[in-house]
């Protein structure tokens, strides 16, 4: 039985034809390894790997590469009968998904790095690879240049992934340790950013944590054998984030950084436990949290990218590098392609959607998480019985109180332990009714600790 | 031509069949995987894994599983007709070696976490695997749980890998970590890591590096397309290594890690350079060194491994991890079994060995690294002077020169740039003749610094 999927099909004269889609950072660096690696690669996968074109949105651009290599007629390419790899890095939904979904379906396999599209359309886009036996990979999509959609999909494929929680966006790391270091404003570190190169003219999809929660959807359906899309992450962004946040992560040994966080929680209220034949959910949010300096993520700055996966076997993993551009994705890219053109030449196909375990996706209202609540008090006797009478009334246990004098009253800082979201929405409300609290300055989660 | 490689070969209820040798810890955490997850690792191959039999050296021994899957007969289980994929754990060369060979020869996958054999076997055993169209899966072999084969195998089958430095072996650096924490001497640490289950009652093969060099060897193999055995690697160990190495490293921002290093480095002397035509070498060795606390390895304490991989496009990349114990390495060994299982069922296979480069192995004579030399001189005038006209007289330059007063007359400590071991030792052997040095206390070379 080990014979089918070993025959080499094609000739090992026969080049394997790679379409690119897109000329942007990603385009250009895929476009010059193929040139410039030519040799390297044709050793790795047994065939040369033979460039036959580049779509791109415009062709009166000197792009360095043959004209004749150059078409806007992208539809064209992706159908090609001597195209058999189809790299797609131009981004968005349309018209990748349309092309995606054409390649696939000419029976060519797709390499994408495509995160919005994925997050939203991987079902689509797994089932017109199944059809037709091709191949669809997006290491590229998660993370850049660091290996862990392979790493989950593969090497974790044998044990049982209870947790993964990423620093996967490099704009709002960079922003965040930049503020923490430099002690600036939200608004003025997002402006040096985007002087820098490291957020965009739009920051919109970065700041609102719109690209993370795609990456987190990613990231859970393979971790979790479940399809998960963006609409199923609960997202926070890191615009509302201030220097006197950071400033008070300081003060209690933490920093900010805006976590993709996958877990497994408990079945919903009134379910059975999951011992006891109840479904246990999955939990996929977007926020920032303070986390703890000697967290391992907490070394994790400027536009460094990381991710921990904690498995029932494995214990915790950590993957760390580049997660985003133009030389780190490519690289991710040709790995990916790369192992596609040896599944042309050798047979052999990658692994599949897995979404076998239909895990039900909890609500953020039931997902426990830890807080750290800031408040502006009166400073007069009784104003911490009162406070702390709100957190009890609500069923939110208090870990730590530390109060401090200031120009106008006192400060309170409250660290809760774990606590339903909805259980702390209440309380802080109920707290800023109290005439002995003059405001609810922040509330901010707290991650990565044992409790 | 994609129909070759996905047909489901299998009927899906044919069930695929495994073998286990060994029942050690990790066999006996295999066998629970198989045994507790069989829903779940159905879900993910497509087809039931169903144990056929395990392999022990004892039949008396209750290991709670069924006494009839028990066998001594290693060599009749492998080549069973029920059995399509072998698990080996036994570890050493014989009789593994002659085991797998007959795995591999009767068509059936094999899944391996033995570096030992491997590092000196890979060559026979991939060639093996090739004639009958077999996989040979190995993940767990190098740094137990964490994924670091299948990223430098298939994530980075684009890129071209330009480093890897790891901490590979766990128990080494649980002492190291130990002793830069509580200033104890090497003997001391060490029975408390046996004591504690950390080093085994003979623990040459972890101390004297040559667990770490075997992996060394794996992973320069993958890393640069050549084939590297554990002959090939130069390797010390870390039983020379005293508390007051660690405190002169202390006393320098740095801490003492054993690094497992692959390279590149320049064409041998002589050679035109890589640029011009001349070949390019690699450099595997395995050797205590300082490293800055700053290094991203220096924060790698008690028994994990983490490996860090710079590539040319990605950058670099860290993976850190649990690299040893039962159930991290069954992670590893189960992701792989998953792979060779999926392989079995649709057709297709794991990359073979890739060998092509066949890059020359540079001799630790001429591998250029920085030292850090520990000198007892007398308390005079000159003898700075003396002992610097020894370097320059070498050609080794000094980077940084620190003096110390002490009871017996002054320490010195002198940083070097990158020098050749060769010119180093003479320069010490000269050192060692000067009449104004008492002795040469110690040299270690400096690792992880950009210079």
């Amino acid at each position: 039985m080990t014979e089918v999927g070993n025959r080499a099909v094609f000739g090992s004269d026969r080049p394997i034809g790679v379409a690119v889609l897109g000329m942007g950072n990603v385009g250009t660096e895929v476009v010059r390894i193929l040139r410039e690696h030519a040799d390297d690669l044709r050793s790795r996968v047994g065939a040369p790997l033979v460039l036959r074109g580049v779509a791109v949105r415009r062709l009166d651009v000197d792009r360095g590469i043959p004209a004749d290599l150059l078409t806007t007629d992208a539809e064209a390419l992706v159908t090609r009968a001597d195209v058999d790899l189809v790299v797609e890095v131009m981004g968005g939904i349309d018209p990748a998904r349309g092309l995606i979904g054409a390649a696939l379906s000419a029976g060519k396999s797709v390499v994408t790095a495509n995160k919005a599209l994925l997050a939203d359309y991987t079902g689509e886009l797994a089932a017109a690879a199944e059809r037709s036996r091709a191949d669809l990979y997006f290491e590229a999509a998660v993370a850049g240049a660091i290996p862990v959609v392979r790493p989950l999909i593969q090497s974790l494929s044998g044990d049982r992934v209870n947790r993964v929680v990423g620093i996967v966006n490099g704009t709002t790391n960079f922003i965040l340790s930049a503020m923490d270091e430099t002690g600036a404003d939200y608004e003025v570190t997002l402006k040096e950013a985007t002087r820098l190169g490291y957020a965009e003219a739009d920051p919109t999809a970065d700041v609102e944590g719109y690209d993370a929660a795609a990456k987190a959807a990613i990231l859970a359906s393979l971790a979790f054998h479940t399809r998960v899309t963006a609409a199923d992450v609960y997202r926070e962004g890191i615009s509302n984030i201030t220097a006197e946040d950071l400033e008070t992560a300081a003060a209690v040994g933490c920093t900010v950084k805006l976590l993709a966080i996958c877990e497994r929680v408990p079945a919903g209220p009134g379910e059975p436990a999951p011992a006891d034949g109840g479904k246990e959910r999955i939990s996929v949010r977007v926020y920032p949290a303070l986390i703890p300096r000697k967290h391992p993520l907490s070394a994790v700055n400027g536009a460094f990218n990381a991710v921990v996966v904690e498995a029932e076997n494995a214990g915790r993993l950590m993957f760390y590098g580049q997660g985003a551009g133009g030389a780190p994705t490519a690289s991710a890219v040709m790995g990916d392609l790369v192992m596609a053109a040896r599944n042309k030449f050798y047979g052999g196909r990658a692994p599949g959607e897995s979404v076998y375990a239909e895990l039900p996706i909890a609500p953020i209202g039931d997902t426990p998480t830890r807080y750290h609540v800031n408040l502006q008090v009166a400073d007069r006797t009784g104003v911490l019985q009162a406070v702390a009478g709100e957190f009890a009334k609500h069923g939110v246990s208090i870990s730590t109180v530390r109060q401090e004098g200031s120009d106008e009253g006192a400060r309170l800082v409250v660290v809760t332990h774990h606590a339903e979201e909805s259980a702390l929405a209440d309380t802080v409300a109920a707290l800023a009714e109290l005439e002995s609290v003059t405001s609810v300055t922040s509330v901010l989660r707290l991650e990565g600790t044992e409790e």
